[in-house]
């Protein structure tokens, strides 16, 4: 099963093209150039380094939402013509789940952070399970995996209102994402239980994890024609916000 | 601290850019080129598309040894001239610790995997542990960190001595690297423990945690001079065996 990944939700952009369990291509990059300069041609650039043959693709992965808006868009407009052009599936992953699934194996808690301005965070809090061990439990060893499991799905939220959930939980957290120079300060004060902070090989979006996740996905039959595929803002824009706004002024509510 | 990182040990051609806790680039290939191919204009492509000033640079890091002798000489050799021309330190980094660092935070043994030919693997067995936690053990939380323990260091052995190594620790085991799917069928029959294998995001090896992984050395001191630096094969080459072979006929060993 061949996927071609790519994750514009935040502030990096990132491509990848997966193989079953094997990354064939990632590129990552985290400056200060827009999406719309960089997806494209990052995605040409791997597709031409490994000889790609768009016709064996099976699939189109997306970090499908919440983001940056533009960020989405651009996403969503390039995975959407992928699909439609190449006549193969998208397959939306979560943008938190896909963050989350970096830390692959891990015993904590994790909770995911993107500054969503305005005093919030896009959040989430995910934990791994060992599961489907073969012959296991009888001390004879066995293979099993990791299954990423949802303790609090994608929000929205005030940063203190997950720290609340995350004490009371009360297990040792790890935080990633873009979030974390934002509210690091907010979360030395509030958190109750210990916590720690992925360092750079893992702490940011990775098409490579949206590839390996949207695998699973696709597995469970959890794909959408390209025609159907929107992302999820979890939030209006600020232009809706506005235009709410003045017609609530309007109609004198 | 501005770090360039290389991993050219195995069939991955890998390069990064981190600046302190940041991936600023990542560019993975996984394909039959060949790394003299691929590595330069990879690391071409990515200082280019972050505008990368070279004299910014503060080491350069790389995947040391053990790995294919054609890639580490390759790899040594570039990161030799850059150190040189930039007049920077090399943070050589034991290529299995590299790849075990792959899977920061998990709380199982770390068992990386590198097919070395002729019946045996380069290996070895880590863990992670929780450490340094400002405040922790009083109830009011306080931020931790994982720091990577090596129970086996780096080594070429059989299959069967590493698993044997693994069944005495007793604990739960994640593989990772392209020694899995040719170790697959031995580790089934071998293992007593449970075990897992790596998925694609995180099994194979990645110069972002090379990068990350020489973060680390460089606070610690371990840098060397571009012109000390030469890569750790483990064992000799098939030349320098036949020729040691050669010799001992010669002289009636």
């Amino acid at each position: 099963m061949k996927i071609l990944a790519l994750d514009s939700s935040g502030l990096v952009a990132s491509v990848a093209i997966t193989e079953d369990d094997l990354l064939i291509a990632e590129y990552d990059i985290q400056y200060k150039k827009t999406h719309s300069q960089t997806l494209l041609p990052m995605m040409d650039e791997i597709c031409r380094m490994t000889d790609l043959d768009s016709a064996s693709l099976d699939a189109v992965a997306l970090a499908a939402g919440p983001g940056s808006f533009t960020g989405l868009r651009i996403g969503s407009a390039t995975a959407k013509g992928l699909g439609f052009a190449l006549g193969i599936p998208l397959i939306e992953v979560p943008t938190l789940e896909g963050l989350a699934y970096n830390l692959y194996g891990t015993a904590d808690c994790i909770c995911p952070l993107m500054d969503a301005r305005r005093g919030q965070v896009y959040t989430g809090i995910y934990e791994f399970a060992w599961e489907n061990a073969e012959g296991a439990g009888d001390g004879s060893g066995g293979r099993a995996e990791y299954s990423m499991k949802t303790l609090e799905p994608q929000c929205a939220v005030a940063a203190e209102d997950i720290v609340r959930k995350l004490n009371a939980i009360g297990r040792r957290t790890i935080f990633l994402g873009d979030g974390v120079p934002v509210f690091r300060e907010q979360l030395a004060k509030q958190m109750q239980v210990e916590y720690s902070f992925a360092p750079a090989h893992m702490n940011r979006q990775r098409a490579a994890s949206i590839a390996a996740l949207g695998g699973i996905y696709m597995k469970k039959g959890k794909t959408v024609p390209a025609a159907e595929h929107a992302p999820v803002y979890l939030r209006l824009s600020q232009a809706e916000r506005e235009r709410n706004e003045r017609h609530g002024r309007e109609s004198g509510e």
